[in-house]
């Protein structure tokens, strides 16, 4: 939690902390901003103190929203840092950062940075400073190991408000694609509007989409709706011009933020329409019973990937080939169990190969579980996700609730 | 134009280029693959060869769907790595960055890299390379510089449908706010409803949004809907509780994109409500005078900070103080006269104090042209902006049309 930072930058011995980049769809900076209309902005955080923010002079009232203490970047000049660094930009802008952090009197010891930028222009402009301020070490962290992430892992009661919040504007649209579909009619096994015209995929995704505004939420990565053999391909968003075959598995994840990029919801449920035959019933079958298996044994404290191998081995009782086996895997269970959600679609606790001892279910964990079983070449595919969070009383609670039914009925015109 | 990269490339003295991250809002990624629904991948492209796109195996019809030559990352098995990295997923990672390029015998020389990601794992990763390939040069550009945006910089025909497209739906998003506005009628100085109740910018901003999703396009970075003071600061997004009082400005800045993060359309218009009082109507005639000279003196092969003098001068002229004089300058014509559009909100040429003399307007550059006055104090800013292109003849060609006045009428009511 953010109020975890101080002791976790103890831990890993860090002084300090930059972070760079726009408030908008940059986790990091929304972390500590609380997201704002910024297109750059820079904020270091000493370890104990509070943050300082630099903004532009035209962001200032949206720099001042934040309610952090602010200051002006145009007041470092760039015009004479340049001049210094001659025509350098790189150097200039180390420079100004020298000066920032030499401003705040750090200038040894170890400081992370993070948020999302060019990755050229951040590599350039770090080494430089590191040049300037030999004693100063800039770490840089991955997504495996780094401090913020795992300050993020653990989600306090109003960050919660915001994913149950987007946890009901998920299900709310998942509830009106499924009566819009169900509100169609079956004709020659495609689902029909009512001039007897074939339904696209492009056409259900567009709706989601204007839903999904509707309730005041973004979608900025996009939704998988795919059927039939895309169905069997875990990442595959589905082709707008396939037409809604009755009887075929349809896998519809979707994964939507607040706007301005916020907290994510993470949801997926799998659906045949009009009639389920009976090879997708049984791995149907096969995926509830494990995702009703794992949700029962979850426990707090627990290492989140021993419930990947947990997975992998009721899914090979059930006679599946696993990656455990084969990492390479194209059929059967493919896939992690599940992975923290925040402001990342991905982010910690890791379930997968990525997972370290430190992806723990601590309280306040929230995490997808979302078991799937993968056959492209028998052309289908299926996924169950809930977003879970590991609640401060160590309490295991789905974030929004959503029935699992496999079939959604349609009607029958002239069929 | 995409076609210049090994040209580029040659100049710049690349022997490759490396670009990291999603494939989509993550402008080099989305320019090198079309854009995909693929949360992580890596490119390489040898100067004067073709790229060759690494996916994560989940993501495999994704990356088919780019028609790049592709490979699947799972081969490089990255437990493995890991293992041979003693658990250093930093140096994991650049020992599969060192594999994939000795692979394709990129092993010295110059190579740039490019990509939206967290800067701190950038950092790490790329310095850990550097440590174990010491005769590959990593080269970092900023904005001002980089080679990739050097490219950007000029569209081909089929990039302008893109835009040409973003900005039909602009102007007709920005036209439904406009008759969404005068169907209103006044009261007590007000716009309010049918029922009386008086309309807020959060309502005016959640339609946009709407509007915007119907017509299949993104708001990644939000909308500038500011009125009085606000509209005096330039990038204050406006306040979702403020009511729309009449003959008080109203800075309407949109800037959306393709969905999934392509190419994003600028414009601004400025409104006044009922009526216009004389000293809006005045600031507005010298924005407006500024506009239609400098869109009267573009001229193909210029460079665009010229114009940026140029605008300064005139708004001097004109009695205003200006941004020349004084960097940290909040009243008058307080930013840059434009900047380049694309694949990015702001891209180059530049003209403000990050341009240089490559920031030229070539054949085939799409740039705003933005305008502005603005003094908070006074309670009035105002702003207007065209997005331009200079087409592959040197002709200056707005790429969508939309009227430019400043008073929008409302009825009244019981007023």
């Amino acid at each position: 939690m953010k109020s975890d930072l101080d002791r976790l930058m103890k831990t890993r011995n860090l002084d300090a902390i930059l972070v760079t980049g726009p408030a908008q769809h940059n986790p990091a900076m929304v972390y500590l901003t609380g997201g704002r209309h910024m297109t750059s902005a820079d904020l270091i955080k000493p370890c104990g103190g509070d943050p300082l923010l630099y903004y532009n002079p035209m962001e200032r009232d949206e720099a001042a929203a934040t309610g952090l203490r602010t200051k002006n970047l145009a007041e470092y000049g760039f015009e004479d840092l340049l001049k210094q660094a001659e025509g350098d930009t790189v150097k200039a802008l180390a420079l100004r950062y020298q000066k920032m952090l030499t401003e705040q009197s750090i200038t040894s010891g170890r400081m992370a940075i993070y948020g999302k930028i060019d990755v050229g222009a951040g590599y350039a402009v770090f080494s430089a400073l590191r040049e300037l301020m030999p004693d100063l070490e800039i770490v840089g962290e991955t997504a495996r190991d780094s401090m913020l992430l795992e300050a993020m892992a653990t989600k306090d009661e109003s960050e919660i408000e915001h994913m149950r919040q987007m946890g009901k504007i998920t299900t709310t649209v998942v509830g009106n694609v499924a009566d819009f579909l169900t509100s169609h009619q079956a004709k020659n096994g495609f689902l029909v509007d009512r001039t007897g015209e074939a339904l696209k995929i492009g056409d259900v995704k567009r709706r989601i989409n204007l839903w999904l505004a509707m309730e005041g939420a973004e979608n900025p990565e996009g939704v998988i709706f795919a059927i039939g053999r895309d169905a069997g391909v875990p990442h595959s968003s589905g082709n707008a011009d396939d037409l809604l075959r009755l009887g075929h598995t349809i896998i519809f994840d979707i994964f939507p933020c607040e706007a301005g990029g916020g907290y994510h919801y993470d949801f997926t449920r799998t659906w045949c329409l009009g009639f389920a035959p009976e090879q997708a019933q049984a791995l149907y079958e096969d995926v509830f019973e494990v995702y009703h298996q794992i949700m029962a044994e979850l426990e707090v404290g627990a290492l989140f990937k021993d419930y990947q191998k947990r997975a992998c081995e009721l899914f090979e009782a059930r006679g599946h080939p696993t990656i455990k086996e084969d990492a390479t895997l194209q059929e059967g269970y493919v896939h992690s169990l599940g992975h923290g959600l925040g402001l990342h679609v991905h982010e910690r606790p890791w379930s997968g190969s990525t997972a370290t001892q430190d992806d723990v279910l601590h309280p306040g964990a929230v995490v997808t579980i979302e078991p799937g079983l993968y056959y492209p070449d028998k052309g289908m595919g299926c996924r169950l996700e809930d977003t879970v969070w590991v609640n401060l009383d160590g309490k295991i609670e789905v974030l929004a609730d959503f029935p699992m039914d496999l079939v959604l009925p349609v009607g029958h015109g002239n069929h």
